[in-house]
């Protein structure tokens, strides 16, 4: 099958995240890199086209650029799909001029800074029907999509209690540090990072995962968030209360200062009937409990999945694949809309679960500075 | 060495609870169980006398005689020491009785229904310089000892978060089932349970464990609890937030509905330098965390161990000792109270904890039936 | 219920396995510790039973000595069960006195130092009509239990292979210490040991554990034991061939040089249909292995194990029992037998058992020592 | 970087290995595959080009025919490395040719069917002075590799004991399966899987993975094997025992009919100070255990691991990568090898690997057929 002409701004040299992005849409197969603007810097920009063995004539100085030549190239060459996987205040900008000039777009969280940006990026794919794939890469794992499977099957009855966490380490070493302190972690800049760190970074995750696995909508939170130490200005960590209905509450949890937390991202969804888990750390194995059977464990590569967890794990049972493939089924399923097939709505997060990430990070931000009170999603 | 002699009031046959105190009295050794109220109808209590071969006449027919009748015996052959292992709302009126007279007690959780009730103990207590020990089961454990003792000794840096978990989810048979449903269930009544069934039962005991492990207080709470289906009176299911102090947060999240959960009580504490986590399912488990080194987990029966834990194991390493062992503990270090000797303070939860468990409980209903607001504890 | 009249041979100040087995009998509760020789030094003896409020007159200056007067006894004041806690070699000479005298016997393992001793042992007791239980402790955890009855049931189909492990390391200590060495440490010495360490000690453990859970017998082995160092007189380390049958092979592995193993007692059992493991260190998890379904983890204390299992855990679910409530499932057994009461043959390990283990090491020694050639069992 | 220009044996359309090759190779990113034979059929073969967009006037009627073409090529077109992924009994014959043409290889193990053949590719690899890499798979995990180093840098004191197990299931659903039972299983069948099947498959991936991580070289082995059908006619399950040298002992166990088993690969190295332990189902993890400090678990992405390891995982830590990433590490430094660039020798598994593999592959098989004697490796 001819392979989907991609283009990618942002992700040059040194930049980790283009390089996943690069990695999984190269495991997947269905991508070819064909050009971008990979790094503000053209000359950088144009080293990293080199090293990459791409043409340099479709290495472009700007996104402008990159937009007027490629809409002037015949269908049959044109890019097809557009990675953004800039540092986050430039995703809204590009993304909207991308899809207004008609590309389909795959693009890093947060989607943007402002939930009216968001809005309106949802508007745009919208109104152009064009393919919008927002890389909440967790959602990739066979057994988180199994879990989606299960719920929406009701395995579990009626849902009683959701509680998500997502637990990092990494800030401590840099607001403990001596010197140059914050020195170059945009992440704690708000100018770069948005309204939040901890919940802007990875609460969004947690929150993004119980509504993938659930089919559920967060109605209403309640957080209190903490800046840790007092010059720093944005939340590293806090506690979400969750209301999703009448009686259904939950609660989030996420921090980047648990020192010694790698990326300890989990899940848990308590029914009447039966409770599912899963852990990021071992993605591979999903536990269903029930106060009658003993606990199962669910695995990747077996006929007991469903359609939409088997096709997302070529090696056979016991090889384990890890958070690339998962990127990769992500990729996979983007191009599968790319192309008009038939996909699974599992099979990628769109750009309303953008629109809904923000929602949740803004209501957030709200409830903790106006005094811990319930805040509409 | 003499053993010290015990009563106890409740645990009469087919009661689990005091059954367990009874065990464990057994495995630490320390203790002879002389006489008892053990039902509130005599004759029971004597038939179960009889089957536990205690002298008939140290069978007596209420408190009250008890009291009496041992206040009449010679220093030597008195009672020493009086569990107390009834329904929740005995234990304050027997409590007071007993402690008046000049007995030392063992007493199960929670302490009291009110948390006046529970100073006015706490007073008596002191001035009756009595020996009291409630038990908070978990503390007996020795991985959680050693817990106390790294965070003591400073292992953890500056704790930045705490959060604690306890999950069960036995209640749903019962609420879920059909025909006799609440029948029987006093923990769903608030004239026996007192003023909550989550909090008050399980949630208080992850609120012990945060004090007991960290030596911190928990300053003011603010919760969100659940009763899940309308005709329930009491909370099944809620989260709380923590304030300790100027900056450090955390969280108490409890539930009686999360199905095909047993006992699942956790632990974690998150410092600058270090994080510790315990899990009671798997109670000779202990991890500590670090950015720059390897996970580290200790078990017991190891000279790396810090005597409080070291002690409170008596197989070699490898040998997994349980619940039973970890009240066991708890009676153990009741005894040396007893008999004057050295003890540790972590060895067993005094009245004291008792008060501050009721008011943990009472500003968590209070912050919930106040619109979910901060309470001070 | 009258509690059973028990005697100790060793087990005096000091002794590790005496105070287990008296904790295991308290535990229970069906027994009542009366008298013994506790200590070879009978001022160490007398010592022992004023500490522990047993009366003089029954603190006995030899195994003849108590013999005679307790057989002198009127019945209903008689000892019932004499618990033999002894070093290895001296388990033959007492036991033999002791069934031959008429009383019950609890024995710790290995039961004799030769094959023939333990065949007239189980002659003795057969003849005598007398309740002889072998202390393979690990046979009285509830999900050891399980095991033995979900095989017996048939969930494992055809079986096709058995793997036992049974990994220790605490002897590096001392064969890489300096100075005192073997000092002290008679499981080294053939004298005191017998013919192995390593097998006669742990190995048989896990051959016992085989037997008992599958109910299959051993028909032979071929074996690889090393010393480890030059100047060690017996195996600390060893790999066994099994044969079943026609077709069915195992193996059993133990070690005491394992540096860091703790007590890692494993069995695999596997078959066409599914297959089960165990881990010692992990008592309360049971894993059911299929090809066609998620694997399944059983725990005690749920209404989907069977009796034989249920009945070993007195605790709910979630509340972990540990190697102690493992001891006193053994002696709770014995004590049903001895009181003529109905029982299950899983419930204890009997003489059987322990001419068994004697027959599975010395083929284990002579296959060793004759060049690694399959011995019959 | 220029890409290395990379061919093709084998898996075409439906061939999961060479799928999974492809994969690795664009994953590292070093690769461009090029041309090949992709299938015995030269239309499925082209087809299969088509799919991959890789040009038809490369894509070979035959491996002479590929040989012919690629080597009239001028050197900046011309294939570098070869990848064989064919069935076993194809192995030898292509990679002869090749390797005396001059090409750098890449193969699928076993690398041949008898020891003789591994011989002489490892003459033809030396003379011609050519890259050849072994995929075993396995050595390609960070923390496999960081078990490696850490042994390497005498962690472990002594080396005591090892054990090595490689259990799988998936043949149960073909023995006993009804109908058609072994068609086309072609691993069952001694004319294309070799002189084994379990040793052959499985068995030879622990031995591989003894020696990668150990440095040291098994010198005998004796082996039980078993087929468990009587019409099967290789081996499906075995244990085999091990003597590295003078005191050194260890036992590989593998099966292919360990029911609902997947790909339980473990190992296990005993030490005199300290052992360690790793699991493939888990291969993030890998324990040190030390009978005086608490066990460590070593995790990919940390500045605590030895550079072999850390450079083989490019995800931050908490980020698991699998198998394919595994294999993409292989693959990276057979790259480095062919580019001329400096490798660690743990960067890929080499011809003299495929070597020792045979020997111990034919070995095992013929002490088992002797009777189950010491046989010299």
């Amino acid at each position: 099958m001819k392979k989907i002409r991609m283009g990618m701004i942002g992700g040059g040299i040194g930049a980790f995240i283009g390089d996943a992005h690069r990695r999984a849409s190269r495991i997947c197969n269905d991508f070819e890199l064909v050009g971008g603007v990979f790094d503000a810097d053209y000359e950088k920009s144009r080293l990293f086209a080199e090293k990459e063995g791409i043409s340099s004539d479709r290495c472009y100085k700007s996104v402008d650029a990159l937009i007027k030549a490629e809409s002037a190239l015949p269908k049959e060459k044109r890019m097809e799909v557009i990675s953004i996987v800039t540092p986050n205040a430039l995703h809204y900008p590009f993304a909207k001029s991308i899809l207004s000039a008609g590309f389909n777009v795959v693009c890093e969280k947060p989607m943007t800074i402002t939930v009216d940006e968001a809005i309106e990026l949802e508007k745009l794919v919208k109104k152009n029907k064009l393919t919008f794939a927002l890389t909440h890469t967790y959602t990739g794992y066979p057994m988180v999509r199994q879990m989606r499977e299960l719920i929406g099957k009701g395995a579990l009855g009626t849902i009683q209690r959701i509680d998500a966490q997502y637990y990092q380490g990494w800030i401590n070493s840099i607001i403990h540090g001596t010197g140059s302190r914050i020195t170059g972690v945009w992440r704690l800049d708000p100018k770069h990072a948005g309204a939040s760190s901890c919940m802007g970074d990875i609460g969004v995750h947690a929150f993004n995962l119980i509504e993938y696995t659930t089919g559920l909508e967060v109605k209403e939170v309640l957080s209190d968030l903490s800046n840790v130490k007092e010059d720093i200005k944005l939340d590293l960590d806090g506690t979400v209360l969750l209301r999703f209905g009448k009686k259904l509450k939950g609660v989030i949890r996420a921090s980047q200062v648990c020192g010694g937390e790698e990326n300890n991202l989990t899940i848990a969804v308590y029914g009447s009937k039966a409770s599912i888990k899963w852990s990021q750390e071992n993605p591979n194995f999903l536990y269903l409990l029930s106060d009658t059977e003993p606990t199962r464990i669910y695995k990747p590569a077996h006929g007991y999945n469903e359609p939409l967890a088997e096709n997302s794990h070529t090696m056979p049972s016991g090889h384990p694949e890890g958070i690339y493939e998962a990127l990769a089924n992500i990729y996979k399923g983007t191009g599968k809309s790319i192309r008009g097939e038939k996909f699974d709505s599992g099979e990628f997060p769109t750009v309303h679960d953008g629109v809904r990430g923000m929602k949740f990070i803004h209501s957030v931000v709200e409830s903790n500075k106006e005094g811990n009170i319930w805040v509409k999603v």
